[in-house]
């Protein structure tokens, strides 16, 4: 492996696992006020045609990091849009648990 | 422009200016009560690293598109560190203004 497919497979990485820590604060405290609806809407549909694009292009590295990410960033959505509509006052009560 | 290059633009554009609406309401609110501290750390080193990756291999799309991403989390992670380490209370009072 060269230095830069190093390089490429560390910044795949961690830009794909650092929702991770993201998605597990969302899930412990159910608080998703600071989290902008806006950005985890047009992430996740931007994540999901990278995932579409990968497949085109028949490049799995593509195809996987950007599954992962659809996971984490689908999953912070659903919960932001719950709170957003079907649970507006729960999570203003929520104590806050920073990852 | 073939159909998959447009996919392979309209996905770095979406995932890119995802973080735009981020970056405006914590500007705004200056709340960032449930952001993770450990997500925008390890992907604002992983988006400068996917900068790197661009520059080493010449592609200035992957330049381009991972800097603009750089400015914006970067953005939401300097706010976030001072609420953490300097402002410790304002951001607790702070009034929540969704974008």
């Amino acid at each position: 492996m060269s230095n830069i497919e190093i390089l490429g497979f560390v910044s795949a990485f961690l830009t794909t696992f650092s929702f991770l820590p993201q998605a597990i604060q969302v899930i412990k405290t159910r608080d998703t006020s600071s989290l902008s609806l806006a950005m985890y809407s047009i992430f996740t549909v931007g994540v999901a045609s990278w995932m579409s694009y990968g497949f085109m292009i028949g490049d799995k590295a593509v195809i996987v990091a950007n599954m992962i990410t659809l996971i984490f960033s689908a999953t912070i959505l659903a919960i932001k849009l719950y709170n957003e509509f079907f649970n507006k006052n729960l999570h203003e009560k929520v104590s806050k648990h920073p990852v």
